[in-house]
């Protein structure tokens, strides 16, 4: 921790702060400062160069017109991970000292994250190298982000929405390290099962397609890639200095290379949590489980919205179907189950749907009612989903806000996507029918 | 309360338990039930005619079979509002029962609303005669819906969301009150300040469209139409037998009545909660103030797709802008204050958007930082938005999850609308934007 101050007003603070509130063990941080003996219980080095052994990374946050001595005490000390999250570079027009910076990384065998980042968060190493106040849950999706404040802010988004990351990575001024490095690095990463990206602007575009092909060969990627609008593309530029482009050559080249595009958030991590947890689809013909019509109804909607082809329920299924509800439920897709579906219905209709070789992929809908605990509805789903490891996707919806949100979790930390509403369970399921599309897994009728 | 009943399993029990738990005064709901002495500790009478005094409104739960018997009864003692929470009716084939129980009831004075309905949650006066678990938050929309499962669902969606109802009536067969009746009465409901709505169809679109069109120039209607697709309308159809009809006649009778169109859950109550607090714009130009440029971004491209458009920022505001706002800081619109922005920052740029009478509109983002509090921030626009009290609207983004929840539920709690995400802030804007101009008080440039 190159930077490290005593002033809790410092970023050098907060960032040694967080390193070691977030649970990475403190033997293994080196606080520099040459004016320090000690900071937040730590010895403090005069230089890196002091450190004993050897240093995996170097984290620094000294003013900018200090940040090339500190980089070449690094070299000297053979230090070959450099992520400088000092600003004042590249982003204020300092072009100059940015361009000298990664000659003198580059030519000395290191490679450097930023300039201007907010920094790294490493769930897997409880890492928090960066001035995100917490680490995002852990779990199986890497986030790579242009926007720092969008990293900072999505940070208490992932803690309360419960979506789990591998690592978050600001990526700045991106004057050496860049989004292929990136993909690349998390396309062969075992704790990494889907990439979400927010892009303002690519510089080298074809190495960007290049790696981004082999990439999302090995892991889906979702990105958002924002400043579509002609004035988005002129404040992205004020923003992040980059060139947003004309948006129908991104859209292009995402296509070319299977990034599913995003336009939302929640559509970012919604697709991602789906990507990472589900088998792909092998083919057409999606069943809508239900206990509301309403929100079948919905869902059948957001179907056609998603090109998300529902099945026509052939007449020895429906028979089975029929088991699980009234006289007066349907059998016709949406399957309504009815509002005095029972844990037990949910489980049998949704058995029957995965059993089916003719079921291509299954959308569970629950809409909390007054006589159903949706924890059992959850629990029901879910050993289903255990028993017969099924080889095609589920997405739920549990409708219901605060009376559905434990019941929700509990479902997702059993790797089922499950949303808020139909219709992001819907998106969901579509994302998985893009990627089993572009993989060439899906056999199309 | 016909048909209380002493078994919790039962609806007649659960919709007595709803009543007296939701703070109705006990002493004026009476339990009809001809073979107990007492439910849940109210004294019971044989039938509704035994009741002492006038009875404004009957509750009724008795089997199907029984409803002709027991409206007799109200005939008789001259009950003029019925609720037939039982099922049983058109919606399962027995609509020569059901017209019959209409036309009697019509014929002795008499409104029904339903059969086969949830009930009525009236947060006015605190009235859950329905077998929705809770009552949602008071407030001061009102929410009409066909689907009785969603409403169910939704309470503890408002409920988290902190969305406060008025009213929350659930329609059911529309056997004989229906939208129109609804529209009408909450078009002059002093309680009542935006309508939304659930529809999957509409019997009588003349007499609709008429009553929709007067209703909207007093109150702002949202409306999800369900059904849109050629299998959603399948689907409603089987649901609540409606005739969903083609989407392209609802989506033009929508836009003659000013009815504005939500496609999702999110959609109809966000643009309620914006359209019940906030002025309408008076002139396009919307200034947009960030903390964050990625946010700013995501903003901008927003309003390309909402059709809101940004203002180019005259030399002498933008210098009004620069006093809060490091040099580095942009006053392009998004004005970016940066991430360094404290509550001074936002007060000052939010007023001087507001005071600016070029200004048509203000969208303020706030992504969570490390350094700011955002109840500070919160503040701020609070106490900006109740000096001035602005004739122009507000739309207010907190991005950061947990981190900004309850500075995110005090602007709501003070009438400023705030959403998750920047795109949804936006779309808020936008429904404001659709309302200025069906009422004719946008000038158009």
């Amino acid at each position: 921790m190159i930077g490290a101050s005593r002033n809790p007003q410092k970023i050098g603070h907060q960032v040694l702060r967080n390193l070691i509130e977030g649970g990475f063990p403190k033997e293994r941080v080196f606080p520099i400062n040459p004016h320090a003996e000690e900071i937040l219980g730590l010895k403090c080095y005069p230089s890196v160069k002091d450190v004993p052994g050897d240093v995996d990374l170097a984290v620094i946050c000294v003013p900018a017109p200090l940040v090339m001595n500190v980089v070449k005490d690094c070299a000297e000390k053979g230090v070959k991970a450099l992520a400088v999250i000092t600003a004042g570079f590249g982003e204020v027009g300092n072009v100059e000292a940015e361009r000298q910076l990664v000659e003198f990384a580059r030519s000395h065998g290191m490679r450097l994250l930023g300039p201007n980042i907010v920094g790294i968060c490493d769930t897997v190493n409880s890492m928090n190298a960066s001035f995100c106040q917490a680490l995002p849950p852990k779990g199986d999706i890497a986030f790579i982000t242009q926007s720092g404040a969008l990293a900072i802010a999505l940070v208490g988004w992932t803690i309360e929405e419960r979506i789990g990351l591998s690592d978050l990575v600001s990526v700045g001024n991106k004057a050496d390290v860049d989004d292929a490095d990136l993909l690349e690095f998390f396309s062969h990463d075992p704790h990494t099962k889907a990439i979400a990206m927010y892009i303002e602007g690519i510089e080298d575009g074809r190495r960007f397609i290049e790696t981004a092909k082999k990439a999302s060969k090995l892991k889906p990627i979702v990105a958002i890639k924002a400043g579509r609008s002609r004035r988005g593309a002129a404040a992205a530029a004020s923003h992040t200095g980059s060139l947003a482009g004309m948006d129908a050559i991104y859209d292009a080249a995402f296509k070319e290379c299977g990034i599913i595009r995003a336009y939302t958030f929640d559509q970012l991590f919604d697709w991602c949590i789906a990507l990472a947890s589900q088998p792909l689809p092998k083919k057409r013909g999606t069943v809508i489980i239900t206990n509301g019509g309403g929100a079948g109804v919905m869902a059948t909607d957001a179907c056609e919205d998603w090109d998300v082809e529902l099945m026509d329920i052939p007449e020895d299924l429906a028979e089975k179907f029929r088991k699980y509800m009234p006289p007066f439920g349907s059998t016709r897709n949406p399957i309504d189950l009815t509002g005095m579906a029972t844990r037990e219905k949910y489980e049998g209709a949704t058995e029957e749907a995965f059993r089916d070789p003719r079921v291509g992929s299954v959308i569970v809908l629950y809409c909390h009612t007054a006589i159903t605990d949706p924890m059992d509805v959850a629990d029901g789903i879910i050993s289903v989903v255990e028993k017969l490891k099924p080889d095609k996707p589920i997405t739920v919806s549990f409708i219901g806000g605060k009376e559905t949100a434990e019941a929700s979790d509990k479902l997702r930390e059993h790797k089922i996507p499950c949303y808020p509403t139909p219709e992001r369970a819907v998106a969901a399921m579509s994302a998985l029918y893009k990627r089993a599309k572009y993989l060439g897994v899906l056999a199309e009728s």
